[in-house]
């Protein structure tokens, strides 16, 4: 039986991967006249006295929503609200088993931005944070932008930056094992959607050199035609000697390549060509290229999706963490330092004397990784003063 | 230490009243992999080519949202979304622990009709069926009757319908209790909102006789100027003999009384004047008229929505059951039909042999409850054809 069907006869099995259940049982009167009426509806009044409270009476202390509008769910694209749930309530799983966060799955049958923007943010008071997901680029970047500015609550694109935390801290741990100097490195990222642009201003924020972008006509230079929203901000600041090409003219004298793209779309001699190349093929299932494939071209590091292979570059490493961060602290927004933080905090779990080719990053089951975040994230929150409860 | 205290001090140590939790642990590399990437696309391609699997393979097959906008919060009134999320979560506590049905609480952030309409309609193929909660009327009529035509889940406004069920369950034994006719009683509602009329409608609609509405100015008349749609669709099937007056006016030779209004409008003196009446004081916490006065002033039988009298007569009877029912056999509504055979249903639970005026309703506690509900509902969803699946 293949990977396909014994996921689809587990999901007839289980009958959904997500149950709410009650924090007490209900067996007595008192039970029901403390939880229900008449004694609930004192905590009812404390809020409709003081807002805050309802982040300490209510769920929302613990819970994130994970919304998508289902157009680009995994590598499936546009399937809708419907089908895109197992991919949602999977990653409500994750949230609890990996950081003792709630997550809730919210499907929208919306493809419009001001529809989408809109439900989420009147169903916001209901959580604690806004976890989207599997949203089509560009749209994603503007329901995002829009959301920041009306919810009092983080709201954060995992898509984009859960991936660009996770490929920064395998980075940082590639860099040192090949001995790269951060500011000298040239990083081709392949796919220039949601994911590929977050990862290169990430990158480009925290130091790291010439960030050449490239999408399916190439590399992406500023002026180009065609370049939606996202990829025209990021022309400004990346391709610093603006240079014109396909993705093989980039990779030559590359340090690093960052594949968020499709399968099989480099070859040996492409990561023959790089400067002892670290090669991030993170497309899924099949990466860009093989790991054997690539080490064979003369890659110093490799890292992809998959968890057959070594240095599996997950963001289940990233988003529990960052929420039971932000929560932890009631953070109202998710800053560009938390992300920065987070990767550090990441990479610093491998201690130097540990770090191989094969080990920059911990495994992806590993769920130690999710307080380690957590922790940066709350003590960035608090540093920048936008933490709103430091402990109870 | 009283009621209101206790609760918030178990609010405060509970941080939430529900949660969201794994329904597998995640703790190897195939666990990955069949509950989230690479295993969960098949799940997802399975229901983009058929959406009726979505009720197989996600948790829509148990799910159902409880949605409020808090304007009409238990006795409270319009205290907003973030307030009204205690009774939400104490809902849906109560859905798992009466019937094993997963239930979460969202709170809409508007009290305009067509935008609670609209976000409700665009979320709702991520739940098997929505529980509408506290919203108040007449808005919650509209709302209701647009949503059952747009959604393919049962959507059930219960402080309408649940509370209507309860009542007439109640209702048949104290009928039976005192000797009466169905079809010639004269049966008093005080409170012509939400509640009120759909008691009224219900207790027609399943032959008991004249039905006579009262609200804060008296008897409603046909006719009458200032009603609300849903008082006026009333008004033309109650009150047989066009009566006018006050409530003491229409309780004179009244065989029942049902108040879903407010505390201590009702004397001993009005108690007096009724046929060997059957007194049901349902506002809470203090009713319409203390069970001691009522039955001091010659009352039969006496029911209140208190758990420390007996008869208690509590919607948690109804809507656990209610849909257990409709999710088990996938009816995409609750008719009119299987609200009467759930009120019959929770009726026959006592044996006759059993009933006497201080006990015509199972207690509120009683788990088995929702099964017989469950039964009655699925059971007449597969005679009116509209269950869409009776098995797996």
């Amino acid at each position: 039986m293949d990977v396909n069907e014994k996921a689809l006869n587990l999901h007839y099995d289980l009958k959904g991967k997500i149950e709410v259940i009650s924090r007490k049982s209900i067996t007595t009167r008192e039970d029901l006249s403390l939880l229900y009426t008449p004694g609930v509806a004192e905590p009812c009044r404390q809020i409709a006295a003081d807002y805050e409270k309802s982040f300490l009476l209510t769920r929302r202390s613990n819970l994130v929503a994970v919304i998508t509008d289902g157009t680009a769910v995994l590598g499936l694209g546009d399937i809708g609200p419907a089908a895109g749930m197992p991919v949602m309530e999977g990653k409500c799983a994750l949230f609890k088993e990996f950081a003792d966060v709630d997550a809730f799955p919210i499907c929208i049958d919306s493809k419009d931005t001001d529809t989408i923007v809109s439900t989420i943010a009147l169903i916001s008071k209901s959580f604690g944070g806004i976890n989207l997901e599997d949203i089509a680029a560009p749209r994603c970047f503007e329901i995002e932008r829009r959301l920041k500015e009306i919810c009092d609550i983080p709201v954060f694109h995992d898509d984009q930056h859960g991936t660009a935390i996770v490929v920064a801290a395998a980075m940082l741990n590639a860099m040192k094992v090949t001995g790269k100097t951060m500011g000298q490195m040239r990083i081709v990222i392949n796919g220039a959607g949601a994911a590929g642009i977050a990862i290169g201003k990430l990158l480009i924020r925290m130091g790291f050199g010439n960030i050449i972008m490239c999408d399916i006509n190439g590399i992406i230079c500023e002026g180009d035609q065609g370049l939606n929203s996202g990829q025209e901000e990021i022309s400004h600041i990346s391709n610093l000697k603006k240079e014109h090409g396909l993705l093989a003219d980039a990779l030559k004298n590359a340090d690093a390549f960052v594949g968020v793209s499709r399968p099989n779309l480099v070859t040996k001699e492409m990561v023959g060509s790089m400067n002892q190349g670290i090669v991030f093929a993170m497309a899924n299932p099949v990466p860009e290229i093989m790991p054997d494939e690539a080490k064979a071209g003369g890659a110093a590091v490799v890292g992809t999706g998959r968890s057959d292979y070594p240095n599996q570059i997950n963001n289940v490493l990233i988003f529990p963490g960052i929420f039971k961060g932000a929560l932890s602290v009631r953070a109202k927004e998710i800053t560009e330092s938390m992300k920065q933080k987070a990767a550090y905090a990441i990479a610093g779990m491998i201690p130097e004397s540990e770090l191989s080719p094969d080990y920059i990053i911990p495994s992806a089951l590993d769920k130690s990784v999710a307080d380690v975040v957590a922790k940066a994230v709350a003590e960035t929150a608090i540093e920048e003063g936008i933490a709103r409860s430091v402990s109870e």
